[in-house]
């Protein structure tokens, strides 16, 4: 599988059949899940929580490194697209309704170079 | 855009073309990005932080809420796609190798209907 | 040491001493140990992600498990702790004036038995 | 309040009362808890997503901003207390038993000025 050739839906059709395999349906609240996303994010957030910005980013040239770190990405992956499963959410589609939002919060002349600080 | 037609790389496309037009691409090292991950993530687990396991599933069928939860979730793909790029990680090959790996760490058969506690 | 007899100060200087033997303090950003206050936080929730909230209870009389997540506690704890020395905030004012605000944000006699939905 | 005066049980009691009176102790399962726990770091760490480590620790000279990041610490401490009251765990006494544990793991000649990296 690759990314170019790869739709969403296959993706999640993965993740699918590894649950069913498993009886897991059952643990698969949307609850649970987003507990195992944190989970999943903080494991993938301690390879770089002592790391310096620029030695985060030089992990893309250190193979041994990057895998690991790809592993990780590949569980929040599946997490999410376990909940998309869950909850019967698009993700292609909320992502294109959530792109109209940003694009109105953050027009692109006034967000050029800028983050924007939490709310108070 | 729905995920049957929408392949991996397609949605990255979008993501990368919004961070370009607001030059915030020097913002998104992997440190900084799997803290978004992460905070994105929390947002995504506030609604579920005082509902039972059955109320978080009743979600699916209330349209609005279930609205607010899929932008979440699309924040959340949003920056893992935005990760993927800036380390150079392919998400689906990323998944399918993870899965090798899982399908040995929980064989189907000694796993079913279980979970498995945490590594001291 | 006990929670009784035992100033916040005092557990911060036990937290201070460890990390200046180990010359640690170079690491001790506030960003930094806000990733590793998130890290911390998701292998206690590991505990609980796959139990009901009922089984997350009973945890309270299971002597081995409680130790495993009071250990988690204490890692959650010390981070905070660094974070403290780090900013030089003084933890127990910082609560004081917050509960101020809570108590504004959630009158007694309103928020009785209601827990408040994430704003939109 | 003041963290040189005030007893660890002394911050829980503050605690306990503010859920007693709001009727919130049904709620408050570990599992909920180790939620909003997380919920809450991630408010935290919004303050230095962006931010380089550098700019995080200039918050310490910010008052504006340390105010704002001191109230989202104490969300984060009243959280570990509320957990601590429903578990019955001891926090000094927590932290007094993780520190032998760490002492032993992380030895002080070997650890000095190195971190160590994430189990694969």
């Amino acid at each position: 599988m690759n990314d170019a050739e790869t739709s969403v839906a296959e993706l999640r059709a993965v993740v699918e059949r590894f649950v069913a395999e498993r009886d897991w349906q059952q643990f698969h609240t949307p609850k649970n899940l987003s507990m195992s996303l944190s989970v999943e994010v903080a494991e993938l957030m301690e390879h770089f929580q002592w790391r310096t910005p620029e030695e985060s980013a030089a992990i893309a040239q250190a193979p041994e490194l990057l895998t690991e770190v790809a592993h990780e990405m590949a569980d929040v992956a599946c997490y999410l697209l376990a909940l998309s499963s869950s909850l019967g959410v698009d993700l292609s589609s909320a992502i294109e309704a959530k792109m109209v939002l940003n694009r109105k919060k953050y027009p692109a002349e006034k967000s050029s170079g800028q983050w924007a600080p939490p709310k108070a």
